[in-house]
């Protein structure tokens, strides 16, 4: 639990399909790493107090912790003392939990404070696993299924009817699409989460969900909490322009959902459930 | 604040200096508009009770309260009744506070479990206002200046030595380099916030902090929440290879921060202090 100048964060391996132009190949790619870290904070003569929990690529839990505590202004450069792993008697992960300890007693005020103001950002408010989400949402449909070749037409349309409106360059876009390709529904946000709640939200205003024929193509790259919230409204397909996370796949994958990601020009990457797609696993 | 298949999403324009091979030209732009959201929730019965608080782009404010309830398990669809803006005798700012109102009572309990698990993506948990980031944070030096020709070069060597440990390209960058452009320190992370926490957390250990002295390179988007982190840890200079929003924009002008953005190929904005560049505003 030191600092250094390494800066490896940690990935995971998996099997990916890529088509490429229709072209089929099937092989080993790396994947971003996703795990929640739970930071605890404990003054001289304090028990450790958890100040946050936060989905994170393991690695530099130390500085990760450190730099939290001082950034959210709990503490001061001058206040840290050392940071160790939690006591593993009492926590069920260590290596996902970290304390910093301090030299002045914490003010727990300032994490009530914190509290009051609850986040859509948090990716495992209340779900901390995978079994929950399975356990709470409906289970996919097995189809639909689609032709492939029309998912590379995809981000075009999304972005002709994003360009209409949006000339910051800033704004993530979340767009629904039927399995023939046609947009459906478009909304836009600087948080990703957001334009898919905007998503879910207008189709629960119009009783669509859940969304079981429908696509759902998103700008950037895919953690585990669009999943869970894509599952959570019935969304059977899901595509990325970006890079999934590791536990973005293994959710998919639990909860049934085709994840295609990548998805640049006439290529993309097909992590789970490619038989929505006509392809064999 | 009914649902609409409209997708506008609010921008606020700004004016910003344009950098392009050494040629400065100021101009009108567009940014993504950013601002917190309260969202409620009650039952026929109940007062309105606080469910979250998000940083948002304006826009479909009803559609964004109803997916989040129904996506983080706190409403079936079903249960969603209509949204109201938040009493004006009791909210601040109601066009920020929303009151989803449902056909059966909210289980508070679900929220309080929720609570326990708070998140590091929370851009004002604790500061809701950049008034409370001025007074927080320790004033930035009017220094240090740098020569704006060496901006271009930083994403090639932020990439270079991301590039030999990065495979999955699903990893954020954040880069502290010295004002001749050298890299001093790198960290990488799903989330944005999580790889600058990583930095500063890293900076604490060795003793680095303030770090009025360096440049810091994002990958990706900048939110208000970034500029708030780095400002906590004194970095005069913040470059972003993507968008910033307009909050973010607000926010590093407040607190005196040289915020700079689209840092693409020779070309590149600047939001705010250009004098650290040379420039004038």
């Amino acid at each position: 639990m030191t600092a250094s100048n390494d800066h490896v964060a940690r990935t995971a391996g998996a099997t990916v399909i890529t088509v490429d132009n229709g072209a089929v190949t099937r092989r080993r790619d790396n994947l971003a790493g996703e795990e929640p870290l739970q930071i605890l904070a404990a003054g001289p003569d304090q028990a450790p107090v958890e100040v946050a929990v936060t989905m994170r690529t393991p690695g530099h839990e130390a500085d990760l912790a450190i730099g939290f505590l001082i950034t959210e202004g709990l503490a001061a450069p001058n206040d840290i003392d050392r940071v160790t792993l939690a006591d593993p008697a009492t926590a069920s992960r260590p290596d996902d939990s970290v304390v910093v300890h301090l030299r002045r007693a914490l003010d727990v005020t300032l994490i009530a404070e914190r509290r009051t103001v609850a986040t859509a950002s948090c990716g495992i408010c209340g779900t901390a696993s995978i079994d929950d989400i399975v356990r709470r949402c409906e289970p996919l449909p097995d189809g639909p299924t689609m032709d492939p070749a029309i998912l590379p037409q995809l981000p075009g349309r999304l972005r002709a009817a994003q360009e209409t409106f949006e000339s910051t360059g800033g704004l993530h876009a979340s767009g629904l699409f039927d399995t023939i390709g046609e947009l459906m529904l478009l909304r836009e946000d600087v948080g990703r989460h957001n334009a898919l709640d905007k998503v879910i939200g207008a189709s629960a205003v119009t009783n669509a969900l859940p969304l079981h024929g429908t696509i759902l193509l998103m700008s950037g790259r895919v953690s585990f909490e669009l999943v869970q919230k894509a599952a959570a409204a019935g969304i059977p397909i899901l595509v990325a322009v970006g890079a999934p996370t590791d536990l973005a796949v293994d959710t998919a994958a639990a909860v049934g959902m085709t994840l295609v990601g990548f998805l640049r020009g006439e290529r993309f990457n097909v992590y789970s459930r490619p038989d929505r797609l006509g392809l064999s696993a």
